[in-house]
């Protein structure tokens, strides 16, 4: 499983342990780490007393594997999104090309190396956790000929009451998700994405996010969202029992290039935040159903106590409301439905209109979005306390490809079958 | 120099060393750190064997102090600016008023505690390197009856001819730079002043940018920015015998109030990056009179080795050229004019004409800004090689007093004299 690619690292000055990944493709530079087997040194190793890379610069994330990197890869704390079309002309063949260039490039980044005629804005960095993952939009199958091949999966997402969606920044033929520990290494990859477009594609929307960094908080933490809500407590663990089967994409499916993939929604919810904080904490923790400080739901217990939906307060009422967005969004009030949310935040200033742009980068992924997002979104769009404080302003749906095996690049099987 | 207030940090389950600050004002948490005196520990303290803190989370800087905090901190990896103008009818009495509230605030968030009312945003993280730093523009002093307060030294910047700035985001009766090494921390700290500013003032403009995260480099490196060129290499250190001199604002001169303050300069410059990457590395090397790699010197040694300003090449020219930027804004040709650059790269997104909106919130210091960033300015606007590649889209100058005395707010000493 070592990729020997990877252990060239010294470019990067890297100063540690790096070796073959465990069960998460992870390539770890700190002493202790699981799964290391190599050890690296350079120029400057050993002189003038250079501390070793912490975690942070010289965590890799492996490329090739059964599935693509940055679905089950911990929250990075910087993030691109970016949508591609193809342009007039391009088809499956230019298609093949991109991916291929893509490939390439996403492979040498991830192992903290530099691509030719680099820009150098990496240059000193390690890998720092980049992961560079790719999809196809349901507009790619008719401009590439392989409409036949388009999975129903892709079939356009039902409107929801709620939405605002601006189609300038939604959908698009391929989708590119980047996440780094370190902003510089964020950019650095987008960049060379965009450059390995060429003539090919055409950025459609581009988006940036962020996570809170790593040894911000004392132990590690369910993520916040700009609400001051801890988020994500309910996402399956790939320990769970049926993790794989509710994530990804089984072998044997009506198409096959897809075996090992996983589909990712992709919505910009922007979070009305000068509404939510004139809102009573208590009046918060309503909306939710769950306390602010730690998560906990209303009725008791820590973050990952179940919620006792059907317990009562003192005047009769639930005490999580009926319309309450952890009992709407519980996988038990939708038949099981399970997704593993992986978001980003975003804050691009102020809004035309004086307030905060900011909010969520949502990306959940699921094996089928039908079974996943669209039951949750529907239910929500119905009766979410939450939905007066968000607005969900673009969205995409994108089919992800498995991982590429050695020699592989994303998407072949479907672009070269 | 305790300030006993920092000491509370048990709700961020602070879980390690922390004391009185050092010469640069820093409280850090790891083991090992100069200037600790304290440790501390919470209920959650030796339970479960959460890790400590690490230092990205646990340092916290001091609000209290001979200057303000954020000028000779290190970089952090987050930042906002924000501008404000004083709402209408808002005089001396609220712009008072207003800094009593932000120092409050400021101090609060600094050691790492929530103000009343919290979003809580940024629960469970520790302070983070936070530093909240507060300025007073030019038009501030007419709109509260100060105009005899007024320094000279805030006189409108001259016109550059490469200008191309936006008056709706530039200048301000009012600046706050916020700066942390965790995305969350700083957000939280913004809304938290957007939040004290009530009735009294609004906001003018906001800009975010990053650095690199603590840790991605094997060894603390000058900066990058988005050309990828090393850049900081010649700023002043603290350490110089002439430090405090070019960049704090002596006791004594004609604005008592600024003692211990300093001018800074505010830039937005975007980058002309699509024409920049398009350029062969050995002519960006050229533009810049620096190597890409390391960031030394065309003409030889390493990043810290001095410019060999009259070395000629093999073709009679000199080896650093005559337009490049590095010689035009080299200290020795500006009569040892010296700023401490302090700047945070932006991007946010692709810009309305389909380049990406990126480049450097350029922020530098100095006891006199016609001593400092205007003679550089001067000469980089006549015959600088980055040019072609770089626009000044805004501009700020404010006036930063000196660091508050315990129970003083910042500006106390302007505003209540």
């Amino acid at each position: 499983m070592t990729d020997s690619d990877n252990l060239d690292l010294s470019r990067r000055r890297l100063l540690g342990a790096v070796g073959a990944a465990g069960a998460a493709g992870l390539v770890a530079g700190a002493a202790g780490g699981a799964g290391i087997s190599a050890a690296l040194s350079d120029d400057t190793a050993g002189a003038g007393g250079a501390p070793a890379l912490s975690t942070v610069g010289s965590t890799a994330v492996m490329f090739h594997g059964k599935h693509q990197a940055g679905i089950t890869t911990p929250l990075q704390s910087r993030g691109h999104l970016v949508a591609f079309d193809l342009a007039p002309g391009a088809g499956r063949k230019e298609a093949a090309a991109l991916l291929r260039r893509w490939s390439a490039t996403a492979k040498v980044l991830m192992a903290g190396k530099a691509p030719a005629e680099d820009t150098g804005i990496a240059l000193d960095a390690g890998p720092s956790s980049l992961t560079v993952t790719f999809g196809f939009g349901r507009t790619f199958f008719d401009r590439t000929g392989l409409a036949s091949r388009r999975p129903a999966e892709l079939d356009p997402l039902p409107a929801f009451s709620a939405d605002a969606l601006d189609p300038r920044r939604s959908e698009g033929d391929l989708w590119v998700q980047i996440g780094a520990d370190d902003a510089l290494v964020a950019f650095h990859a987008l960049r060379a994405v965009q450059k390995d477009a060429g003539d090919a594609a055409r950025v459609r929307w581009q988006m940036n996010g962020f996570n809170r960094s790593a040894g911000a908080t004392a132990k590690p933490m369910t993520a916040r969202n700009l609400m001051g809500q801890v988020d994500g407590t309910g996402n399956p663990k790939p320990t769970d029992p049926d993790f794989d089967r509710r994530i990804f994409v089984p072998a044997g499916g009506a198409q096959e290039w897809m075996a090992g993939g996983s589909y990712a929604v992709v919505r910009r919810i922007r979070m009305l935040l000068d509404d939510w904080e004139k809102l009573p904490l208590d009046r918060q923790e309503k909306v939710i159903g769950r306390r602010k400080s730690d998560g906990a739901p209303l009725t008791g217990g820590s973050e990952t106590t179940e919620l006792a939906l059907d317990k009562l307060g003192p005047d009769g009422k639930p005490v999580i409301p009926d319309n309450a967005h952890s009992r709407i969004s519980a996988p038990e009030q939708n038949g099981g439905a399970a997704m593993l949310r992986r978001p980003f935040s975003f804050h691009d200033g102020i809004g035309p209109d004086g307030t905060p742009d900011a909010g969520l980068l949502f990306v959940c992924w699921q094996a089928d979005p039908l079974r996943g997002f669209v039951p949750v979104q529907r239910k929500l769009d119905r009766g979410d306390a939450l939905s007066a404080f968000i607005r969900h302003e673009a969205s995409g749906l994108f089919a992800v490809p498995g991982g590429p095996a050695e020699g592989e690049y994303v998407g072949q099987r479907l672009l070269e079958a």
